[in-house]
């Protein structure tokens, strides 16, 4: 097959978490498009596709080498328009940016925190050093140390939610009455922790909850081929 | 004119404020509809339209009485689609519903702690009561005491603003090249304290300032019209 999806993945090559790559997964699968996964861990990501990438999802389409979890799904949209459409017009697709800004500066910086010793627990002994290291650098101090002031903020994740209940006392998706991309977004940010840490973030009841397993549900079940931690 | 909009004021009835009315406002002008402003303070209320009423924005168009600033931004767009859109498809008016939960859940929680009291300052004698009252059982405390806990939080309040900035490093609004209702969802909560309240939220300097005078400059620059406090 063409189509080729570079997967970031830990020791076990089957259990990919990237929140970005599952965005994209979801994309193929909302647009009906077959691809092979192609797993890498953060070692072997500068080796593929000539050193072309830094970063997953990276997505071989033909002849086309299209890099970034959003470029990929303005690309589907454009060279895929008569497929299901990712983001129901000119609107959504600006507002989908919005989406984005909100799951990466509110959602990913807690979670990172929540899981970041279970990333570095599941990787490869290869990319352990590089994780550590790398991540020790950002913060600014210990993984164990970031780890702890993520313990803390399990307890009041879930008011971080607040924006997706309130719209979900209108419409059962970001999209409205189906998925669009701006799901796929806050769905890659909970599949990830859900994949690599066996700390759970959502609770049984939560609106927020039956729309994640609703997103689980889709296109045959696509987020539940790797299981919960 | 048959077309009517109820909007809430204080003691000066120039001074429109609710951020719900001015995203109702906003709309209209995107729509390029005229509109009459029929000043309310809380205590009439309930007199407008034989009682109808309990909450504003409410607009009176011809036959039509339609209540709440999203319900209207719809209405608009259903009955007067040949002119500009206010969500830009499907997928704009879904997302926009996710924009009102963000902006009602995390903006105005704080936003009225911050101006509770300039805003019972600014009421007409006979609402401040009213508005006293109400409050202090809705916050379980003093208006003074909420006010404290603004002002504990107005130098946090710019951090509540980073799902913007990332999504303007890419577009200037929300609604992409161009402004869509979810703008002027943001830009009433944030017209809010401008117009009731000397304390400032906004720094000179940051791209979501920038992003709020754009606001202000649009359609003959009516958000300008009612000058800053």
């Amino acid at each position: 097959m063409s189509r080729k999806l570079y997967s970031l993945c830990g020791a076990d090559r089957t259990r990919s978490f990237s929140p970005h790559v599952w965005k994209t997964k979801m994309s193929l699968a909302h647009k009906a498009l077959d691809f092979d996964v192609v797993p890498v861990g953060f070692a072997e990501i500068p080796q593929v596709e000539e050193g072309a990438p830094k970063l997953v999802p990276l997505l071989r389409d033909g002849d086309r080498l299209v890099q970034d979890s959003f470029a990929i799904a303005v690309y589907l949209e454009e060279t895929y328009p008569d497929r299901p459409s990712l983001f129901g017009g000119p609107g959504g697709m600006a507002m989908a940016r919005f989406v984005e800004g909100w799951s990466q500066t509110t959602l990913h910086p807690t979670i990172v925190r929540i899981v970041i010793k279970d990333i570095h627990d599941s990787l490869d002994p290869v990319d352990r050093a590089y994780f550590r290291e790398s991540r020790e650098v950002r913060f600014g101090t210990t993984l164990e140390a970031v780890a702890e002031t993520g313990r803390a903020s399990l307890a009041t994740f879930s008011e971080k939610l607040e924006p997706l209940r309130h719209m979900l006392k209108f419409q059962p998706y970001l999209g409205g009455e189906r998925p669009l991309f701006s799901d796929y977004i806050v769905f890659g940010a909970l599949q990830w922790p859900r994949i690599v840490s066996p700390q759970r973030l959502l609770s049984p009841g939560d609106p927020v909850t039956d729309w994640f397993e609703r997103c689980l549900d889709l296109h045959d079940g696509i987020g539940r081929t790797v299981t919960a931690a």
